[in-house]
């Protein structure tokens, strides 16, 4: 057996066969005890609830692979939400043809993900289909996490004068997935920068209600962020382009292919909104926590162009930063 | 715009009108008040957490649809473990060039099944891959539910004497699709059972701890139900092959294509084990409530072949009734 053939999603005995000896018995513990339709869990108090489902292409990349990158996308939402990340469910949606070495691969990525993060995958699911009806493997995970911090994080919470805060330096993963895609000469070191944020955040929780808004910037990268922020409010923000940390050849790269870093998707960066007074804070807990050493302050929130985001650009121009528009990088999470 | 195109996944403007226009719009409720990372519930107690991923091919076939099927599905695994359906969450993999109609038929499918099933969408994603990397569309549900029956749910608690308990008629779901997928000419008569378990489920909690055993028929059919329940165990199960109900017309129609309807998926019926002292009782709980009124007592538990599912046949003989093997339909579920 080293395909995946159709049979293995047949429910039958060749299913059982991989969902037990394969997939289970890489990923049971002790809050997975058996293979049944549902899992009991319990939780005291308030829960976060999410749900990703994860396309990329390539499976495997500088930096990280699917299994990685399913086990901490999900595991951010919840930690930007206010929640610490406890379980998480893990359904496959496997083409026929895949390598099964391919699939081991992923679970020991899956499995060393979830015991850094300090979660238990506790229920699970595996369909096959046809050639040409998948895209290698399809990863879905929903996760659960327990309620930290007892402020609402919505942008509708914003207000004028507030600070606008990133973690770290962004546009390593777009780039890291665009070169190993295009098979592009940058070199093994552009890495993407999939990472576990949930020590990030938590160290903002301390903010309390001065904590405001977080959100990762996967898709459609700040820009999307930043808009979907402020979009719905009567106020703006000044971004101030010079102060937004750039990963490792991001700018070189970008250039060269043509692609607008603050629309390029990351997996390891996220933005807070906090009170302006709490703005060096934020910074200082953020650059003592591993990760977040290169956190900046990128601008301020005001009501000059409501609903908008207005960049300062290096050059010393300004101009709108709109949601991004047009193809970007389909299948970059 | 009139279909889907890589665009809508790309996490920018596009991807923003198609999830807050259409989908979103669809599916808000009083529990997901507004498009987050993450939603924030409250349980009290211990919940149950099952995911399943739907690859149905047709995605519209008679009796159902993938929209409807996702919904009862999850919410059907929650309930044969013992849990009050209460929250899902959604995620499509959308193929490029997909017909936004045929979205727009899906997602008021998916509301009307979650108003009959009395649950709430709280959180979703929307992934868009490129043509031929799908199959129209994937749907992932995970659900939540509050635990109502107190006993555990489990092979290991199976004993000799006690009865198995099917639900209703089997086989009608798996033909529906093989009909409408070969275009064979049964008319459209034979629908899919694709149905809302928990009020018969719940009906059974009553039994309390003599109710030991539940699992939905689905991927496998009855057979690799009745193995599941019974491999790992030093008991047998003696199934008289007379006394399963059958659905209309799926004798003859599995028949003519070579099929077991005994392996055949099924999406509306579960096998239930209670004592069997209980038998009848758990029969008329079933049959009191709608859908039950097909449910029968199919065999009784002893110690003659361990590990085994043996099957009384019509013609008078007995035989091993194993795990399906081969490939059966692939995407019945």
């Amino acid at each position: 057996m080293d395909i995946i053939k159709l049979e293995h999603g047949s429910g039958g005995a060749l299913s059982r066969k991989l969902t037990e000896e394969l997939i289970y018995e890489n990923l049971k513990n002790e809050r997975y005890p058996e293979l049944s339709d549902a899992t009991i869990l319990d939780i005291k108090g308030q829960f976060a609830f999410t749900t990703d489902t994860y396309t990329i292409d390539p499976l495997f990349f500088p930096g990280g692979d699917i299994g990685k990158l399913a086990i901490f996308g999900t595991c951010n939402d919840l930690a930007v939400s206010g929640a610490k990340p406890l379980y998480l469910s893990l359904a496959f949606v496997i083409e026929e043809g895949f390598p099964i070495a391919d699939l081991k691969r992923i679970l020991s990525s899956i499995r060393r993900a979830a015991n850094e993060a300090g979660i238990r995958i506790v229920t699970g699911d595996t369909k096959v289909v046809p050639k040409n009806r998948g895209g290698g493997i399809y990863i879905n995970t929903t996760g659960i996490g327990t309620r930290e911090f007892r402020h609402r994080i919505s942008g509708s919470r914003i207000e004028s004068g507030d600070a606008v805060v990133i973690s770290g330096p962004i546009g390593s993963h777009g780039i890291a997935i665009m070169a190993s895609r295009e098979s592009l000469p940058v070199g093994p070191q552009v890495k993407s920068d999939v990472a576990f944020l949930y020590p990030l955040c938590r160290n903002l929780y301390q903010l309390g209600e001065d904590l405001k808004f977080m959100r990762d910037a996967t898709r459609g990268g700040i820009a999307a962020v930043l808009n979907e922020a402020i979009s719905d409010t009567e106020l703006s923000m000044n971004i101030n382009e010079s102060s937004i940390p750039l990963g490792e050849k991001v700018d070189a790269i970008s250039n060269i292919l043509g692609l607008n870093p603050l629309e390029i998707a990351n997996e390891g960066v996220f933005i807070a909104v906090v009170r302006g007074s709490r703005g060096e804070r934020a910074l200082s807990l953020l650059r003592e926590t591993r990760g977040g050493d290169r956190a900046q302050i990128i601008g301020h929130v005001d009501s000059a162009y409501p609903g908008k985001v207005i960049l300062e650009t290096i050059s010393g121009g300004k101009r709108i930063l709109d949601f991004p528009r047009g193809l970007m990088l389909p299948r970059i999470c």
